[in-house]
Parts: C-alpha cells; structure tokens; sequence
C-alpha cells in the first residue's frame, strides 16, 4: 500500500521520499525520483507532511518514538489501520510533542489508489485537513468524517465490516454448494452474484416488515443451518450469523 | 407469499383455486376471481398442477399427507422454502405416490413477485420442467438448476447465504457507529453503502494475493474485533466472522 501511495504522489508531481523497515523495497520508485531515506528521522526532514502507513498502530508507534522530535511543527497523516482507541491515544501522544496529525482510513485495495473509485476517510482539525486535503487529493477522495481523531478509523471499521459479512456470505454459500456436489462457478455467475447485486440496496432501505415477517425470516435461518449440517459445512457460519443477527437487532433496537 | 403467487398467476389469465389453513385470508383474491377450496383436497382437484408456498418443509408434509390420494398423476410445485435433504425426501414420497414433482424457491421478496427482478429456482426432471415453465413463467424468471430435487432448496439457500452475510455486515456496521456516537446514517449513505456497492464484484473476482496479502487481511480482522470490543458493541459479530471465514477457507481450500 506504501508503494501504492509513494507512486501515486510521484505521478500527481510530489516531491516524494520514501523510508522502509527492510530498505531496497521502493522498486521504481527510486528510478522515477523518490529519495529513499535512511531513517524515519531522515524522512520526515524532508518535508512538512509525513504520511504514514505500515502494518498497525504498534509498527507505527515503534517507527516514529525515536524520531518524534523531527515531527514537532510537522504534520502526520496516518493512513495505517487500526481501531478507533488507536487513534485517538496516539493523536494525544502526538499532540503533546506538538505534532499536527489527521487520522486516515483508506477504503480502497492498492490499485485502485489513484483512481476515481477510491476513497480515504480523514478525521482531527477540519482546519488542517483543508491544508492538506489538496496534497492528498490525487491518493483518492478525501473525505472528512469528524473532529474526533477515532472517526476515520471507526467508519473505515464499520466498511470492513459490511465487506467481511459479504465475504463470509459468499465464502458460506460456496461451501454449501460445493459440499453437496454443485457447480460453484455456475451457481456464482448465474445465482449467487446476480441475486446480491439485486439485494444490496435493500440492506439500506426501511423493509416492510409485514412483507418479510419474523417467523418465516427465522424459520429461514433455521433450514439455512439444517441445510449446512446436512451438507457438512463446518464452521456453522449460519449460526454465527443468527446469533449476530439477533444481537445486532437488541444492540440497535 | 402465497396471496403474491396468486394474484400474480389471476393476473397473467389463469383459473386460480387458492387454499390456506386459517380461512378468509385470501383478502382481494376472491374479488379478483380466485375460487375458494374448503381443503387441500378439493384445491388440489381444481386443476392439474397445484403450487404450494407454506411455511416450511413440515406444514407442506402435514398438508399433502390426508390429501396425497388426490395428487397422484398430477403436478406439485412446491415453492416453501426448505433444506435440499427435505426436498429429496419430499420428492422420493411424492414419487412413491406417482406425483410428478418440482421443487423450488423463490428468490424475491413478495412485491417483487411478478417483476423482471424475479426468479425461482426450480430442480427435478428438466422434462417436467419445461411443461410447466410457461405456466410458472409470469411468477418469476424460471430458472432450472439441476436433475437433482435438492438443488432449488441448495441454491437458494447459498442465495440466502450471501444475503445474510450482507445484513450481518451491514448490522455489524451500524451497531458499531452507533455505539461511539457516530451519525449511523450519514456513516451508511456516504460511506457504507458506496463502498458495499464498489466491493460486491471483487467478491466474486479472482483477487490477486500480493495485493492484500493474509497477514494484513489477519490484521484488519483482529482490529475490527478490538474496535467492537472498545465500542461494547456485543455479539462478537466480528469474531464469528474471523472463525467462518478461517473455516471456510479450509473447507473450500
Ligand atoms: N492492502 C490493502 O488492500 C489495504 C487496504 C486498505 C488499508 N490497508 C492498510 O494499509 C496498511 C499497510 O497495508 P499493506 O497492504 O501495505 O501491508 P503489507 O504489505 O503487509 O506492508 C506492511 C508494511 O509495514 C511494515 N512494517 C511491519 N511491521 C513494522 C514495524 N514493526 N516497523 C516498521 N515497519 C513495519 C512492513 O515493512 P517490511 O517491508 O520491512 O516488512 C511493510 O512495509 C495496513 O494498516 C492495512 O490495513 C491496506
Ligand atoms: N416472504 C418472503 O420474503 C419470502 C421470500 C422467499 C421465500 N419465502 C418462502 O415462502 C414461504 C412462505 O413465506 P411467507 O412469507 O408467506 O410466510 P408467512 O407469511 O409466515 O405465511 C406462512 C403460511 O404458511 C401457513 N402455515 C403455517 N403453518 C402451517 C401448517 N402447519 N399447515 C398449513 N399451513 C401452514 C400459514 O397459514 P396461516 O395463515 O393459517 O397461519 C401461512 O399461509 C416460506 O417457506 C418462505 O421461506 C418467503
């Protein structure tokens, strides 16, 4: 995803330096005239605004406690992901050395960056955001969710979240029909896809309940996990689904 | 469902004889020119082929089994939704009684019957199928998957697999804005609902590994768990989700 970044700068006509834990992974980033630097200290040198993004909020704070006096009077913009708590104790730690810092949350796998299609939320000072927002803007499109540092992280959680349920959905389905001997490629293009294509806007819409009552909705799920028992599907991704789903209805209610 | 599938069928030009355990609710349906049967017997003698839509696999047994005489040498369609174990045992009875037999089920919600979103899954004899297709046809989009009777029930409840996937998601989601205070619908309109839609054709593409690689996928899991367990959201959502989709990695490995 670094990479990803670095090059999309590259290309908006940044000015770029790139620092990595294991050095000689900017590929042709150096090539097309990215500075590696040596160290963290010696990245965040080369210009006012910092971009961070490694694997989680503990590689993130590892990598930058000994070169936080360089970011004083700096900005950071941290694009790693992690949990909203993350964010806002490591926007408290960053405040006290005097660091400006917008918390981010990409919403976008590494080829789309740069395209139409991605999106990055941001959360901390709108102020600094519309500083930095034209600088990010050729990443993807930056979008603002709030003050509160934990913001971009708890909405980029909560997209993950839809796409794990669609994922475990689909994983589920094509277990089932895989396991009872059934043409997964065939059921996918010609069932499964079309019909969650068609779906998808009705999770957003108020449904009627009279047209989708209670009982018939979890007489559905119970053949769901009669169904996965009976084709041997481990997991009981049905039941971890009804529990979830009557717990999320008393969490919302 | 079963007054959708009537009216429907009354619409497109067919005699329709309708039956249901408690009377009187066929609402508009006997305005509209549907005969009234007093049993399952006497809807069953009205014409040759019979639909039943009731709510599960054992109020269709308790319904045909005084009424079976009646069915021999006609056609069952029985669209209520069960498992595909069910429908086979359904069919090797109904066979034992010379019943030719369908089984189906129907993708769509009861307003949606009738419209070009529509489809029903039907499997058993491709021959039988064909038969009655055009009658079947103004209910929904006839879709035959298979010799097999368990397929409609196996297929559609992969269908529902994928559906329910989505809606533990996309509850998941909400419950956790919610729980730190964030504007559940501004988070759905403008962050969940695009990103779902964007993400919902990759589900079924092949994705290229390097590009989001499984310690990062294991990553992005464990933090979702702890920004629910920060937001006392219950349920685990994501905790099942990380065990089924663990789970049915293997299974479909
Ligand atoms: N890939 C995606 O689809 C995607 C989408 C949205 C968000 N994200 C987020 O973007 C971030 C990066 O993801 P990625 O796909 O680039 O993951 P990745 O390919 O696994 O890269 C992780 C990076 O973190 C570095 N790193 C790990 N531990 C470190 C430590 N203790 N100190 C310093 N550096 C450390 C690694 O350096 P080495 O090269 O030295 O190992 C590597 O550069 C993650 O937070 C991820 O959730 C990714
Ligand atoms: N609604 C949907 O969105 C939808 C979508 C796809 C598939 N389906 C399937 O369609 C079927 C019917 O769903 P629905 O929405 O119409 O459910 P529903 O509104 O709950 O209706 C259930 C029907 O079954 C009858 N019934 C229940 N137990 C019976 C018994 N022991 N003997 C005889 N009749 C009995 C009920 O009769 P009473 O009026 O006497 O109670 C009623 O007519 C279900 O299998 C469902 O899974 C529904």
């Amino acid at each position: 995803m670094g990479r990803a970044l670095a090059s999309t700068l590259l290309k908006a006509g940044h000015e770029v330096t790139v620092w990595n834990r294991t050095p000689g992974k900017a590929g042709d980033l150096s090539a097309r005239g990215a500075r590696e630097a040596p160290s963290p200290e010696e990245a965040i040198e080369a210009s006012d605004l910092t971009i961070a993004c490694l694997l989680d909020d503990a590689s993130v704070r590892e990598t930058l406690a000994p070169a936080i006096g360089k970011l004083t009077g700096r900005t950071l913009v941290n694009l790693t992901s992690g949990s909203a708590r993350q964010a806002r104790e490591l926007a408290g730690w960053l405040e006290k050395h005097g660091v400006r810092f917008l918390a981010g949350g990409i919403l976008a796998v590494p080829p789309a960056v740069g395209t139409d299609e991605a999106v990055i939320l941001y959360s901390g000072p709108r102020d600094l955001f519309d500083r930095v927002a034209p600088a990010l803007a050729p990443l993807a499109r930056p979008h603002w969710v709030g003050e509160d540092h934990g913001y971009a992280a708890l909405y980029d959680m909560g997209a993950l979240s839809g796409m794990y349920g669609m994922i475990a959905g689909v994983s589920h389905a094509a277990a089932l029909v895989h396991a009872e001997g059934g043409d997964v490629e065939t059921f996918t293009r010609e069932v499964l896809q079309p019909w969650m294509e068609q779906m998808l806007p009705l999770m957003f819409a108020d449904v009627d309940p009279d047209e989708s009552n209670a009982e018939m909705q979890a007489t559905g799920l119970e053949t769901m996990i009669s169904t996965s028992e009976e084709a041997g599907v481990p997991g009981d991704l049905a039941g971890h689904l009804r529990a979830s789903l009557w717990e999320m209805r008393r969490a919302t209610a």
